[in-house]
Parts: structure tokens; sequence; C-alpha cells
């Protein structure tokens, strides 16, 4: 047996980036850039004015002086003149500073009449002016390559003169699964029978993961119609097998693939819940990652939290990580872990002091989907973790922050 | 002036959920429930077999007994028969028990022979037989109406026989950007203008929040242009517009849009970054919502994030509420605060101790996009706040968590 961050480590080191296409800019939140962004142009591009008001030299702005006001410069109507001595132009925020202003009036510290301003209050040198590049400077890199685009990225990428952005393609993700005895949901169930959740169920967290779920047929229980289904797979970044339950997990889907050229690495992980995973590749070097996850639909949705979402982000363009966990405080004790990691489904609430306070539910049965719902956390139990009274710090995947 | 809380109280109590619509259920994920999703059907249907073993009855399964296999069951092939004194059926997780038997003996506990079985380890009645509804019983509430849907409900709505899902239909939001200095990336600057980065940036966000952008063209600063750009907003849920800065933001949006029937509520509210916001409705009781936010690019997402991403939370189906935020310990000491509400632009960072960290930028300019794609959190701070040392608790706003 290995340990998960160990087939972590070897699946993540088996995928790579996505190739980059050009997207437009509001298309791109939520993706990865493969490029960085450098601002195309300065920001501000000359000296503007941080506040309504009016421009004059600072030498006139003492109190008590009257300056002709010889123009006024809307943002976006800049005022083409030159200001002299004893002159002074209207502004706004956003306008220009004209050329040989240094200074600003604010529009509150100043009485305006027919033609002239008087100073109420003597200005600064370069208060409340905006210097050209104070924001950014044209050539600066903005966003570096490899970055998750938030709303904030997006409105900077604009700001900096970016019609498109160059991201990586969302990985997609064919999804299938397989059994004599499943069903989709609305579908006759065979007798026996059960629906089938699994595909559904992770072609959401494909998408929450930022990937395309592709679903594929069911494929009943023979290694041919295994590897006829698996031609739906084409194209494709991964394809996600969950075993049928009526036979051992993989049986038939190993040899099923392997008429299509799987290349298989198996193995068995000290965790729970979860079964061995397979990981392999069909059709050589370039060709599709395979990923195993078991047929129980929590035990599928544990592994997929902790192998598929890592490999959709690295395929994204994320670096290779593990998913995000953070630390809370036991509610309850637990007890000594055995050898194998436990991904104990809790409840997290935060108090008022900002603690996170999670308790496990008491039954941890893997067959219970209703439960794996209810939770909004995963409490991570090392192998052979000792007992932890209640207030010890435990690491925890959220997994309402995370859509899953 | 009003408290931020009254205005999102205001804004929120004129806003509705929008109708149902029907998805298919992997494209339902993140929606929000329209009406709750009742099982379809009892989950396990019958007891079924939590492990690989044999059926048998439990009188029969004393240590060294050896018992006649009249047949096998596997998941989605129930055996048709019944179970009989010195009998026993081979059966694999998730099996259908078959009548008559009512203890599993562990494939690990036995050993097979031609025809035989022999129990190495004697059984407990009832052990290893997941009873029929132990996860759900047709006709119980799995997921109650106004929940988003997380990938783990798509899967139990699966396993419930849901192949369609009633979810509230994205709220559709129009965005108008106005002003006579503004260009979208790509095109041609005019003289003493900038690119607009609110229009993108805003649609980032609506769709971070669950809504559908509309980018409408710019708009000039005429009243007669922005009357006519809004044209494009019907059969929108809501028009966000952003003012242009070569005028007081609002004063050519407001009798722009009346000409087309706007009615308007013009609040001052405590807060900064952040100016005057609009809010009112075109087209009488069953109009279109309007929300008029500031024309500067950092004070337009600060209050999108106040603002426009609870009413979209609350068109989409959720409850009224404020943005989520939490708490965390400040880094560093801040100075008192004046009357107006302030959202500081800081970065966050959590410890090995699971206490999160947070520094506020020592500029605060709302002129800085850069730096405002470079926080990670915003830190609340009421009115008259007063000075908080290092190490003093504050409330924050998880920018990188809300995907803006």
């Amino acid at each position: 047996m290995i340990s998960i961050e160990e087939a972590r480590t070897r699946l993540l080191a088996a995928l790579h980036p996505t190739p980059a296409e050009t997207l437009g800019l509001a298309e791109a939140w939520n993706r990865v850039t493969a490029a960085p962004v450098a601002a195309r142009l300065t920001q501000p591009p000359a000296d503007v004015s941080a506040m309504d008001g009016y421009a004059l030299r600072a030498a006139d702005g003492t109190a008590g002086a009257v300056l002709r006001v010889i123009g006024a410069a809307p943002a976006g109507h800049p005022f083409k003149g030159a200001i002299g001595p004893g002159e002074a132009v209207r502004l706004f925020t956003g306008s220009f500073v004209p050329a040989g202003a240094d200074a600003v009036l604010l529009q509150e510290d100043a009485t305006a009449a027919e033609g002239t301003v008087t100073v109420n209050e003597a200005v600064l040198a370069g208060r409340h002016i905006r210097r050209a590049g104070q924001d950014f400077q044209a050539g600066a890199i903005l966003i570096p390559a490899g970055q998750r685009l938030s709303a904030r990225d997006i409105g900077l990428a604009a700001a900096a003169n970016h019609p498109w952005l160059a991201v990586h393609r969302r990985p997609e993700i064919a999804i299938l699964a397989t059994g004599d005895e499943i069903a989709l949901p609305g579908e006759p169930i065979p007798p026996g029978g059960i629906i089938s959740s699994n595909a559904h169920a992770l072609a959401a967290l494909v998408r929450a993961a930022g990937g395309n779920p592709r679903v594929l047929p069911i494929a009943r229980d023979s290694e041919e119609a295994i590897a006829d289904a698996a031609e739906g797979a084409r194209g494709a970044d991964m394809l996600v097998t969950t075993g049928g339950a009526s036979v051992g997990d993989h049986d038939l889907v190993v040899p099923g693939l392997a008429r299509r050229g799987l290349e298989v690495d198996f193995w068995k992980i000290a965790m729970r819940p979860g079964k061995p995973l397979m990981f392999g590749r069909m059709g050589g070097e370039d060709g599709i990652a395979v990923l195993g996850l078991p047929g129980n639909p929590v035990s599928a949705l544990v592994c997929a939290i902790l192998f598929l979402m890592p490999a959709i982000a690295r395929m994204a363009g994320l670096p290779a990580a593990a998913p995000p966990s953070e630390a809370a405080m036991l509610g309850e004790a637990l007890p000594a872990n055995d050898h194998r990691a436990d991904h104990l489904r809790g409840h997290l609430e935060t108090g008022a002091d900002g603690v996170a306070v999670v308790r496990a539910f008491p039954r941890q049965d893997s067959a219970l989907l209703h439960r794996l719902a209810a939770a909004n956390a995963l409490i991570l139990r090392a192998p052979h973790a000792p007992a932890a009274e209640a207030g010890a710090a435990v690491e925890v995947i959220r997994l309402d922050r995370l859509g899953i």
C-alpha cells in the first residue's frame, strides 16, 4: 500500500497543463492565465486630479487669492492650453492636470464667480494629484502566468488594455460509469439494480474544479462494452471510470480499456473510504490519462476530492497541490486511527470568535450518500493518528467552499 | 446618510427570486433549488450486503459448519429462491440479501470448495447487512428549496431518481458603463480618456455570484444616449450602471433612465470607498431593478461586493443576507475610524495554527486597481470603530474565496 501523498504526487507528475486558448475578457473569469499579463499602457496615463476643483500654480494658491478661470477640463476633454500666473482651470475627478499647473484647489475650498474663483484655503503643491503611472506603468507584469483570474484581475487586465487573454483550455473529462445493475435517473431500473449517481455527481465535481465534463453512456459489465464505451473519450484530457459493484472494482475496466491500449499503474492506497485507485494512459505518451475510481458513491466522491480535483487544477494550469485544507478545532474527541488515512464526514461551525469547530458524524458508513451531502467538512486523519481530545487541532477540507 | 446595513436591507427587500426552470442534473450544479427534492425511491431498495461473502441463516453460521452453496447473487442479479437450513448464497457488496438469510459470512472468514463453504469465524445476525432505507426512504425531503446545489447534492438527487431539477433561473444582469472619456480595451482611446474596466470586472463578478452578465455598449454622456442604451436591458432582472467620471456619478444616468420610466431611490451611504448609491425600478412594479454604482473602479467593485453580490444571490433564490464574512486577527494596529464604514484592502494569511492574520495595505487610495487586485481580503471597519491593536479581532470578506 502507498500513501495518499505518494499516489497524488505520482498522479500529478504525469499530468500537464492544457494548451492555451484566447478568450474575451469576461469569459476568462476563473480560468488560469497561460502567459503573464503585462500593462499595455500607463495608468493613469498622465497626472490627473483626484478630486473636483481647480488646477492652478501652487504659488498662486494662497488664501484670499482671486484667479481667472480660463477654461474647464472634464474627464475626456483635456484642457489644451497651459496655465499661467493668476490663472485656474475647472477640473473634475480624473481630469488631466493642465500644463503649468502643479496644485489642485478643492471645490469645497473655493468660491466661484463669473470667470473667477476665490481661494478660501491655501493649496499644497502636488496635493490631490494622482501621478502618471501611480497605479501601473506600461510594461509592468500585472498578473503572472498560472494564476486563476478573479473579477478584480479581469478589471485590472481591462484597465491594462487587454481585450483578450490567453488562458489554459478547460480540461475535458470523460466520465464512464460501468455496471450491469445501474440505471440513470428516470430510466427503468434493472431487477436488483440501483440508480447510478456517480457519473452526474462527478460531472458536477468536474465543473466545480473548472473542467468540462463529458458523461459517457453506462457500460455494461463486459470487456467489449467497456472498450466500446471508451471510444467516447477520444479528444478528452482524462477518462474517469467508476466501477460497477457487481464485480470487483476495475476487474473488467482494466482489461476492457487494455483493448484500447491502456497501460496501467494500479495502486493500493492506505485510505478510507476508498479502494485501490487505478491510474494509466491509453494511446501512448500523448494519449489520454485514465483515472479509475471506486464504484461506491461515497468512496468515489472522496477519492475524486483527493485525486481528481487536484488533477483537474493541474491540467487547468495551476501548480500541483493537494486540495485546499485548513485547521479546525475538534468539538468532540476522536479515537486513534489505524494504518489507513481516514476522511471523516462531519459538520463544521465557526463561532463568533472566528474559531472553526468540527464534529465527526457518529456514523461513517460509506454507503450513506445522504449523510455525505449533509457534511460540510472532511476531517483528515493521518495513518496511526493518536486519539485526539476535544479542542485538539485537526486538518479539514471545507466541502461547502469547494462547491462539492 | 444611511448605513450599509439599512441600504442593503432596503435593496434586498425590493428583490425577489427569479422563476424556476427545469435543468438536467449536472447542469443544475451551483444553482439554487426552487422546490424541495424528495426521494422517489428507497435507498437501498432492499436489505443488501455491505461486503463480499455469503448469505446464510445466522443459526447455521457457527465456526466449523459446512454449508451448501446453492447459487450466487452478483449486484444486479438477485438470487430468486430462498435460503433454507444448511444453505448459503454467494454475495458481493451491494447484492440483495436473499429471502431466508439473516446474516453475512465474510469472504475472508470462509473457505470455499466445490459446492460448499466452510465457516471459519462465527457470524452475527444482521452484521454486514445494510437495511432497506438506511440511506433514505421514498418521500423523504433530501434537499430543501432555496439551497445551492453542491456536487454531493447532485449525486444525492441522482440516487433519489431525479433526472431533472427545478432551480431558479440565473439572474440576468445588464451592465451599462457611461462616460465620454472611456473606451473598451483594444479600442481607440479618446484624448484624455482611459480604458473602461468596470463593465468587464462587473461582468466577471456577476458570473462569480451566479448571474448571467449582459454588457451593454458604452453610453456617452447625454441623457438621450443613456436612455437609448437602457433599451438593451429589456428582459433582464437588473440594470447595473457605473457612472462616467466626466460628470458627477448618476448626474446624467438618473435623468437619462427617467426617460424610460425610472423611479428612483437615492441613498447617501456612510461608507468608504464608495459614493451615493442609486436604486430604483424602470417600468413599474414588475419592471427591471436598477442599481447605480460609482464610476471609480475600486469603489464600483467594493460597492458591487457589498450590494450587487447579495442582490444576485437573493434573485438566484437564496435568503437575503450580507456577503459572507468571517473573523480574523489584526497583524498590525489600525487607527480609529471616522463616521463612515471603511473597507480596507489587505492581505490575509493563515498560520500553521489555523489563525487567519490580516494586515491592511499602508495605502488605501481608491484609484489603485492593481492594489485591489493584489488584496485577498477586505477588512470591515464599522463607523466610529475605535483604534485596534495588533491581535484584535476584525471581520473580513475573503475576496479570494468569492472569485472576485
